[in-house]
């Protein structure tokens, strides 16, 4: 459950952004559950794993509960990874969520946000809650069963502004009601087909 | 959250367990979230999917909130999936939680607890709340990512006997202090190393 | 080449044969290179690598040029691995190149043929030149590059009966017209499509 | 065998190398089987199945027989795939390769040596033979295994100029003397652990 104790997420300090109309702040986001995906280009495991799962993410949640943003931290090989080398990547890779790029550093190889969250590396994959706070933060692969609990876990927490405190009112995840159709994930080694909810 | 409508999840019709020391009841199980793999040791699809996925549940989620258990429901091929075979494809395949043999039915091809489930082939996931109700059924394949949002929101769910309605605060769920030590997740694909829980 | 030095591959000693009108032996397949996969039905690394990898032999290489043959060779869990159990394996697991159940042994729990080659466990795979000598055997997993390499190679040695020492002359293994049609291979992460042999 | 009537393999049109110490000639190769792989560093299909494959080539064929080579043919997204981008690009996916920038085009989107081989799109694998002519060119996804046969089948041809007509005695691919060692591809699920030739 929020925590005053629970920092803040710091605000995304981004110089262009893609696949969105207009630029994306993290106020704006409030009442929303925040998967923010740090990432490079040409880093395999972001490649591999990262954007992937990102992208399961965004496929997997209601686009109203949870909110997927990529964010290019390029903190090597700068002259290699652009925003215009970025752009190919994104057509190429069929990115659909939105991604902003890291603002640069000053003299510091590091670009802003990420120095302002204390990222290590990519991919780093950055859970922030419905009243913006900074709750869960993982370096390198994370397995899709942790996040998606840790996403529902946090999509199933009061919203300040909602004077409710009760999670199961606020939230629709306590049903698979606030999941996107899922039917498409069965397999063809499968006798039959089914995936539903149970309800008298 | 629980709801008087939905159905209670029948009791477990099982003729023989393997991997615990006493028979295990739904009713036992009250309090928890239970994931009940329903699979045949021969069918493809439970092989490659369904029970390792069973497994990385059980390795992920905390033992005392989420019970994983086994179900074989032998519906076809019965000659060749007889107990003695299981306990030897338990014993290769590594299979650590409980597994039930569903009772065989009388006249009938499809085994006891399989007909009162009406499930309609292996692998089926069920999930039960911690109130002992039907929640949801999978068949086939399911995500990763939807099983831990849906495992995570039943768990943070009111237990009635707890006399105490707010989710967030019976649930330890609302931080990762409800899951297993996940550090053996990441890659060697990283720079660097972490997977952390932010406080202040 | 083939060198008097290497020794003959073993007969087979099967008790029964399932995907086969009549029983196989060695003698009959000469002419051919043979791949004999040994394995035993409850192995993980045989349903998982092995049989997967048998199965993409039989469908790339030409079967007037390549037998590819399974051996059941149950060291282990007798009870459980019965012709019986096998039948029903085979059925749902879609084998389609013929297998033998491999001789149980006398007070001895090595089946024979497994005896006879002195295999060390399951999968094991082993390579049997055109004019019947064992020229490779692997056990656990090799490459498909490695395997598609020999069977090559040996499809290539001169059949001595030929009375034609020109390799390249009694195999049309230099051209791709000893593979079968490989254009199902494509993936669909491609622009466009193709698969050719060139000539002038 | 080779067949006069095959087209040779046309030169080499690079503007610049990387992973060797001096520029590569076709003609420099004659007596080795040439694997020539043609990406992009932006095309999944290349990052994700050709290039691996490239690599797995260089790793289980003898260099003084087989030899590896990559070409960057760029013909979209030409501003973001400059080659100081594929520098950073070889680096983060350590290719170990030989690679060269194909030659732009004049006034044509496709590169030089792209035009030159009609190559359609990326991944596309071709395969030279040892005395230089064109024999498979494959776009797309194409199985180890058929790969695996088809450098071994063109190792085994003669190369003209020894002067000797039996494949079998100018190869060393007749055994597995012409593979680089193979044994850390054996698992871990196996029991037991071998991978040998078999001589008297």
């Amino acid at each position: 459950m929020t925590d005053a104790s629970q920092p803040m997420a710091p605000a995304l300090r981004v110089e262009r952004w893609f696949n969105t109309a207009a630029p994306i702040t993290l106020d704006g986001l409030r009442g929303k559950v925040v998967v923010l995906e740090a990432f490079q280009m040409l880093c395999p495991g972001c490649v591999s794993h990262g954007l992937p799962q990102a992208g399961r993410i965004h496929a997997t949640f209601a686009h109203d509960q949870v909110a997927v943003i990529g964010l290019h931290t390029v903190f090597e090989h700068h002259a290699a990874m652009t925003p215009v080398a970025l752009q190919a990547f994104l057509h190429e890779y069929r990115i659909a969520f939105p991604v902003g790029v890291d603002m640069p550093g000053m003299r510091d190889p590091i670009p802003q946000t990420m120095r302002a969250y204390a990222m290590r590396g990519t991919p780093t994959l950055v859970l922030i809650d419905r009243n913006g706070r900074l709750r869960h933060r993982h370096l390198g692969q994370v397995s899709d069963l942790l996040l998606g609990a840790q996403i529902a876990s946090l999509s199933g927490e009061a919203h300040d502004e909602s004077h409710n405190g009760h999670a199961a009112s606020t939230s629709s995840c306590t049903a698979t009601s606030c999941f996107r159709d899922a039917s498409g994930t069965n397999g063809n080694t499968v006798r039959g087909m089914e995936s539903d909810d149970v309800s008298g």
